[in-house]
């Protein structure tokens, strides 16, 4: 099967936004077994979007669009693909309701453009929107199918999930199975040289390497006809690829290093705290972004100022001034203090130069430091360590690729 | 002048990277007063490449490539690029020249497959590659221009600014003067209700509205001939749209939330604390991303189990038990308590339910309660208040929202 991505929308042509829509989705077709062949971008413009839809449809077998399902005027995607496809317009109940109640659950007057959004073209599959208001829908027509999703990405994810993949498996797609492998302290090309003749000789299942920010991962995938069967033919791969990157590797069923860690620490009923200075809290956030977190995350710092850091975490004042804030031995004071306050099992502490500015030559933008203070359950033995890591890019990426290291950090920690 | 942007890239179509490229060369030819109508996809695949480019051709009197200018044989933008232009490809001196001396400088050897680099159509504006290898270059005829640039961003980036722009600026084409005004607590269709005659009336500026993440925004953009003339015609434009939703709008300059609200503490040299339960340390994170926060960020709390809220900022286990964690009651005396214990001139605290599980009927996922206290430093009086807002969404969503709803309240502390 091959797929035309159709995003439409005027302020991606302006350059406003970038079309993470398409990449996503890409990335999901492919999963599907569907071959992408294009992405085209039009603006909130019927003619232009009917000539590309038609175009498409002459070369594709399904067109999935995002964006221009909305309420306003400027919002066409619909009646141009019933245009396409020939299909009259008509009001749909169950998407009414569904917009009565959203209205009314918020409690907020529904303006009379919103009813635009029940119109949808007679005989498509209607796809509810669970995140917001704009129904989505699948319309075929000779074996062409067209599908369209909303814009807003957590919109478009949602729908794409929960309707139109069930959607798509209906009609017999071959599935691919796939795993995804995370590592961390690897580059893409050295894991690339490391696994270069499994790549270059397995056929199913293939393997892919991708770089994230700050992490690699790959992607052993297999269009085996039975789960059964691509799992043993993955499970095979798995272990030539542990054998040689194994070290690196802190997943192999797709999840985060945050996640990853949350559940370790979840499942042994382990606490933790933390004390962060230059992350200012995106630790802590990113942690929590696990549900069921609250009951292993004991309590949070942001100890920004040097005050904090004294009243907060007992960090003594001649640390600060001998060897200042951002330095091995604010980190270790930090993660002690912590640790005495909070009787944490894992307490953990950063200090670092996000920038841009704040720099110099002995200590520059993206150094930072990582307290450990930890106690054995089993032993009663407490350790402690401090890691330097020295991250490059922008402040906001610095203290991504922070974040990540103290994760690991404390994987590692919870793996030995 | 119309335009369209092609991207070559097979990994494109795999959704393995993200077209940033389109999005700013867009934003740059808007900016140039060109009117982008199309952005295309294809991979490395010279049939489908060809037939792209013709039809784009045939619509626009611009096309910008990017990709597919390297030294793989699965390069091959330039190749197509000539066929439809109807030019032959010859070895182009100056550019064999910057290679040779590319891979002098670098002391490597040149492979073979380089030397396709020097190929180029005849009659081309070569661009020199100052970041990489592979030149590009801008083909006219019957007064259609195809240009190409490489696909790397910071390669691309370097090529536009110092070869494609002065290029098209040599064609006489003028600028566009836009303006970006944030709105928060309005909805799209609210707000094109609200604007609807404005937006259909004005032919320069134009007027065109966005749904952002829990917020919306709108452009004003005018194609005078200069800045002045442009800035005189978006000021009553802006003056219009603030008679009639200027109660909602932040910011008219571009700026985000977490920016303007950084701005004016460190403007005013107030210190800030925060108290964060179900937020988790978003709040704190995204407020200091901002450069230069650490002067008036003094610090903040993660609290979320019930010992820390107590211990930390003094919440009564009483308050607790009687009206729980997530209540009125408990935000006001997180606040309340921070206030006590940092004395920074606005303390804030939130404490809420995140999800997705530990919602009840009385208190659902997406219910916060966030409570302000705060000093006037004129007067000396200090004030507080709680404020409840329920949102919905994923957990991650939620916590978004809620932090753009805290920094909306300190937005409207700063601004009475």
């Amino acid at each position: 099967m091959k797929a035309a991505i159709v995003s439409v929308g005027t302020e991606l042509l302006f350059g406003q936004i970038v079309n993470t829509n398409a990449a996503e989705i890409s990335s999901d077709l492919n999963r599907l077994g569907i071959d992408v062949l294009y992405h085209l971008t039009v603006g909130d413009n019927p003619d232009r979007l009917f000539d590309i839809l038609e175009t498409a449809l002459a070369r594709c077998d399904l067109i999935v669009t995002t964006g221009g399902l909305g309420p306003t005027q400027d919002d066409l995607t619909k009646e141009t693909v019933a245009k396409v496809m020939g299909a009259p317009m008509s009001v749909h109940q169950e998407a009414m309701d569904h917009l009565m109640q959203y209205f009314s659950r918020l409690d907020r007057a529904m303006t009379e453009n919103n009813l635009k959004q029940a119109l949808l073209p007679e005989g498509a599959s209607v796809f509810m929107n669970t995140q917001g208001t704009a129904p989505g829908f699948a319309l075929e027509k000779n074996k062409k199918i067209i599908a369209c999703l909303p814009g807003p990405p957590r919109e478009m994810r949602a729908m794409f999930t929960h309707s139109l993949e069930p959607f798509l498996i209906k009609y017999g797609i071959g599935t691919i199975h796939y795993r995804i492998l995370r590592t961390y302290g690897l580059g893409e090309s050295a894991m690339e040289t490391a696994l270069i003749d499994l790549i270059s000789s397995q056929t199913d299942p293939t393997i892919a390497t991708y770089a994230g920010e700050g992490e690699c991962y790959l992607r052993i995938a297999s269009k085996a006809p039975s789960k059964e069967e691509a799992d043993m033919r993955i499970d095979q791969v798995v272990e030539l690829v542990m054998e040689r990157i194994g070290e690196y590797v802190y997943s192999t069923d797709g999840r985060m290093l945050h996640e990853v860690v949350a559940g370790i620490l979840m499942e042994r009923g382990l606490t933790l705290s933390c004390a962060e200075s230059c992350t200012g809290g995106l630790f802590a956030s990113k942690l929590t972004s696990v549900p069921g977190i609250s009951a292993v995350f004991d309590r949070g710092y942001v100890t920004y100022s040097n005050e904090s850091k004294i009243q907060e975490l007992g960090v003594r004042k001649e640390t600060l001034d001998l060897y200042g804030a951002v330095s091995k031995e604010t980190a270790r004071e930090m993660a002690e203090g912590l640790y005495k306050r909070t009787g944490s099992d894992i307490c953990i502490s950063v200090t670092g130069i996000a920038g841009p500015g704040g720099g110099t030559p002995e200590k520059p933008v993206g150094m930072a430091f990582i307290g450990v203070q930890s106690k054995d359950r089993c032993t009663g033995k407490t350790y402690s360590f401090v890691k330097m890591k020295q991250a490059r890019g922008t402040r906001t990426h610095i203290n991504t690729i922070l974040v990540k290291e103290i994760l690991f950090q404390i994987y590692q920690c919870l793996k030995s």
